[in-house]
């Protein structure tokens, strides 16, 4: 007998005398139809008991969240909903699930309850189709670079520089918590700590990329990175995964080119590949939305934003036109915006990335050439002198998908970038280096994939698009 | 004229009258023939300059590590060593490299000095040779899971338990070094801290898989894992990454097979797609044995070995058979062990475990059903109440490669484990949770990434193996 996954017996044509299945009971209705999933899909296998020829103590056993062996005959079936069902000869409870203490109910839970039972939320549909989806963007991620001949490259987690600046940083130390050994000057000497300096968790790999670029040619890192900020909302995280591709004698527009390119791959991969997760998600969504007022409701379904964004060219506007748009649009004119546009070198907001996708322009934009000192230190400065070679690319509904640059090559325009940033050369001596032998025209962009994994499931939390979020106040599990 | 990476180039079979390609000088003889590189593969192309027509000046700059534009014809090469080579028509310097002050020159350095300069020892043959290999594994790693159905999961690495005991863990910290606020007793107070309590780096993803494994079925993680451990040996690593795939439904014998399948896989993925990487650094090998003596060298190369795993099977031998082996072995009866063997319960050294592979069996050992107590606490103990369901793959040269075991699925029997090894019930509530609500048996294992690579390259040391390697006294870039 043949030990079958849900997932493969729901593709099987035709019937098959004996077959095997192991799962976890979602329902259990009439005393009769068991829904068995297992994971390997969305859907359930039913598998149907004949309750008249089988122990009354065990039809009691069969209950949400119970481990199950079930061996039986697949058969065309009898009702509606499914192709196929299992007729079960022989039932074994691998491991009971108490009803009256498991917490996972078939009933609709909130949420924020199941960020609380983390553990056990990928046992619901919902969590069950983010986590699949992210899996498979993973994967396509990993597929679409290494398919064009980049090198996925570990950068270090824990590193000795702070040079970055992208944001707070958490400290990682090995020193005695409450009595830290303190130097002459009565400051808390990290000489004696593990490192034997002072360390922190990485906030971007990007620096080490381009070390890897100037010689691998075309690399790319998809790794964890940290934020110590104080920011609980459903936007930040404090733990998040980024993917940082970067390209040796690339400028940017090929920068651009790279970046819509890749972003149509993976979303077209799990278009491909994820249907059934994907159409589960944009129901849940369009029913959640009903529970909203009409003018906080998206204009697309979720696929439909996917679509949006695979079908369409990305606009390329500079940052100057940008504010000239916004500058004379509606919005702007009647004060609509909360933050209102009055003149060139202002931020950008959601709002106003928003209304140049959703309303102007109707289709995926690059915004480029951003003033100098809105952005980091590492950016190629143009020949104006006043804006770098920095491009964001905005997606409807999520804003920023993807931040990049061309880097600055010239060691002294670089030099004196940093003089002026206060940022000491001895810190970054090994990056300074790439400008000194070798250097060359080279660019990368940043991703944050949990923004990826909101964008494509339609979830609106990003603590319910990663396994185990941490965020301040919040490390559990 | 179209630009072509140097792998295109050398892969061409037709000359073709006007090409571009950039890159890196590695070497330039006879002040005519310029070997230019990329990463894209291994090899160089030749560029062949017609230094009767080209300025004096320019032909002084093309110096080992410039970054070169190259405009010219491919054609057939004249010489030995290369099937094409680039006639050039135009040659322009990106970026020069002072030849006073570079730090790699055309000439043997030794690894110690290509680790203080990390940030370019990709552009020697070795290390980008070993960082494409990493690359390559890491790929055939993610291709292999997802073909088999797996699902890719992030598991955290901040973690407020520190149940797993698999070692010495870093502290994450936001709380001020030189005055952490204190509780009534005295103590850190770190309810105070970033996360509201004591938060340390991870040791291992395994615990969270399991949550995953029990809804998702078939799960893996691929993360970096850390160790406060003071050694510094050429064998560790205080940040390395790991592989722990992690299966619902699957025994001890399952884990063996995935375990064997999977490892078979990646390297015929490697034999297949690095064959020029790979023989380099065999050539590599040989050369550096020849300077040792010959007890020291090793019987097999480096792709020998890796053929010697993927033609074998795998020789699954229990614990206790090792034992006897071992015991009755001539290297034990002659005292050549540096510890030897004489009573069950003994902890295998890597002396041991090598030569079960290496000298007794020939082929790959799979060793299970080791002692309870010199195993973790979640292991499925076994009917005789003092071995668990653990196992361990040994592979010649190198010694352990993978360890895993089917997990403890009973709530009572895991329980008792835990009160006798003083782990308190409140910080694993979760992972107890699974053995409440659906529990079955499921097992999985552990593969350290860098061992893995180290194996695969035949790097001695386990720092070249990874970008930039941290352990106690360094985390510098």
């Amino acid at each position: 007998m043949q030990l079958y996954s849900v997932s493969q017996l729901l593709k099987q044509k035709n019937k098959l005398p004996e077959v095997e299945v192991k799962g976890w009971v979602r329902t259990f209705r009439a005393n009769r139809f068991i829904a068995l999933n297992d994971g390997s899909c969305l859907n359930n296998i039913q598998c149907v008991v004949d309750f008249e020829n089988t122990n009354q103590a065990l039809l009691k056993r069969i209950t949400t969240g119970a481990a199950l062996h079930i061996k039986g005959e697949l058969v065309e079936s009898q009702g509606k909903g499914q192709n196929v069902e299992v007729l079960v000869n022989n039932l074994e409870i691998l491991g009971d699930s108490d009803p009256e203490h498991y917490p996972i109910q078939p009933k609709k839970h909130s949420f924020e309850f199941l960020r609380e039972n983390a553990h056990l939320r990928t046992r619901t549909n919902t969590f069950s189709a983010v986590m699949r989806l992210r899996s498979k963007l993973s994967y396509a991620i990993h597929k679409y670079f290494n398919d064009s001949g980049f090198y996925y490259m570990h950068t270090p987690i824990i590193t000795g520089s702070d040079a970055e600046g992208a944001g707070e940083m958490f400290n990682v130390t090995k020193l005695d918590a409450k009595n830290p050994p303190l130097d002459s000057n009565g400051k808390v000497d990290y000489s004696k700590d593990f490192f034997g300096k002072e360390t922190n968790l990485t906030v971007s790999g990007q620096l080490e990329a381009e070390t890897y670029a100037m010689s691998l040619g075309k690399v790319y890192t998809f790794g964890p990175t940290f934020r110590a900020e104080n920011s609980n909302t459903s936007r930040h995280l404090s733990e998040f995964w980024m993917i940082e591709p970067e390209v040796a004698f690339m400028d940017l527009p090929g920068n651009m080119d790279l970046a819509e390119d890749f972003l149509k791959y993976v979303l077209n991969y799990v278009l491909e590949h994820n249907k059934e997760d994907l159409d589960f998600l944009e129901q849940r969504l369009i029913n959640e939305e009903k529970t909203k007022p009409q003018a906080e409701r998206s204009d697309m379904s979720l696929i439909e934003k996917l679509k949006f964004v695979v079908d369409n060219n990305f606009k390329r506007v500079s940052y100057t036109e940008a504010i000239d748009i916004l500058r004379n649009s509606k919005p702007n004119k009647k004060k609509k915006f909360k933050f209102p546009i009055n003149e060139w070198g202002a931020d950008l907001q959601s709002e106003h990335e928003r209304f140049l996708v959703e309303k102007h322009f109707k289709c995926p934009v690059i915004l480029f050439d951003y003033p100098a000192n809105i952005k980091a230190f590492y950016m190629r400065l143009n020949e104006d002198g006043k804006t770098v070679r920095a491009m964001d690319i905005l997606f409807p509904g999520i804003g920023e998908m993807v931040g990049g640059s061309q880097r600055e090559e010239r060691l002294d325009v670089l030099k004196e970038k940093m003089a002026v940033l206060d940022i000491p050369e001895e810190e970054l001596w090994w990056y300074l280096d790439l400008r000194k032998y070798g250097t060359a025209v080279h660019s990368g962009f940043g991703l944050g994939f949990e923004r990826l994994v909101m964008f494509v499931t339609g979830m609106n939390n990003i603590r319910d698009v990663i396994p185990y979020p941490r965020s301040p106040q919040n490390a559990e599990f």
